[in-house]
């Protein structure tokens, strides 16, 4: 339906939790985020591959976005099959079966003042 | 016209309006952007609809850009058909009649010192 | 030749020069850069259109960026046809005679400690 | 392998490596990172160029992302055939074998307090 919009396979290549916060939690939490848009009419099943430096990668962690709705997902929630590690640089590859949209925002707060960055994930078209 | 650039359909999978502020009002309130450039020789008519976690989503947000004219629109301003609550993870999808160009930034000063955040949006070439 | 690599026209939808700034110049002037970077073995001829919200656009301003060479303009340092007023809303259509790439920068130093960010501009593929 | 995801020509208009730092080393020195995923079952043999505002480019740096790993690779590491020079202006193109992704972040620790921006590099689809 024309209400879809995005691509089925997105990858992140920036990765990492800071090691710590400062400031009121959860909001001020150092935190790394991806975020799923899923406008389509028919839930999304969403896997995500976490990629290392040093070892095989982790995952499908997996996760569902409804028809219709957003979901704001910290990489820090992510447990099952593993947690992944603090300190550690790390990308990802996110894959779903009807069309989404991926962005990436951290938010760290190791010193007293936070600093963001965010940018659109890289849309895979083939 | 060749002056034209951009596509009909954007998203904005991040959006997040900080619940407060510091510093001198309004260049310093906590604030969620989205800038649109239309480059053509016709106004664009624009629709923007918003996508929750945890509900329908809310729209549509109707924006006029004229001809050779650029509106950087705060979220926090739209109020028609309904605002949009703060402290609450939310994206967007912006639909125009004529190409455009969307950029999504957002100023965030909860702590003394402000911080930024800005990327493209996502275009749909389809 | 395969060295180069880009489009030839590209867009930057958001602008804004703080305007105000904290810290040793010209480092920490508040500014906004555009990076331009020319791979090819050409000279590119690159003109600059500023767009605004309440006005006619201005430009086109122009910038030669040598073969193998990048440069990266802060649109404070704009004056001719016109300075770009601080404190502002405007956007920007970049075009080049060859191939180039894109990148938008903002620091901002209205406050005691900097903020950054930084994006891709948008290529237009046509 | 439908494992791969990206391109094998990458550009990044906007280079910088603050010339001082605050905060505990190593993960508060100023810096700027190219990040490199390679999502597939081969090896990337990586190579980057790096171009300047009054100079012929320096390289070609040479770099491997084993298959299914990712890399962050500092630009301030990176110093055969020759170190990159701090408080100037470069930019960069980074060719790979097999397909990659690529994300470009800085850390800003000039001042007591740090920035952060990052975007998606610009992935030539040619």
């Amino acid at each position: 339906m024309q209400s879809s919009i995005g691509c089925k396979r997105w990858a992140i290549a920036e990765g990492y939790i800071p090691g710590w916060s400062h400031g009121p939690e959860p909001q001020f939490t150092s935190h790394e985020t991806v975020c799923l848009l899923n406008a389509s009419n028919e839930d999304a099943h969403v896997s995500i591959t976490i990629y290392f430096t040093d070892r095989e990668p982790a995952g499908p962690y997996r996760i569902t976005v409804p028809a219709r709705r957003t979901r704001h997902v910290r990489f820090n929630d992510l447990t099952d099959p593993e947690p992944i590690p603090r300190d550690t640089d790390y990308a990802s590859v996110i894959e779903s079966d009807v069309p989404i949209v991926v962005q990436h925002t951290r938010l760290d707060s190791r010193q007293a003042e936070n600093a963001l960055l965010s940018t659109i994930a890289y849309a895979s078209r083939d």
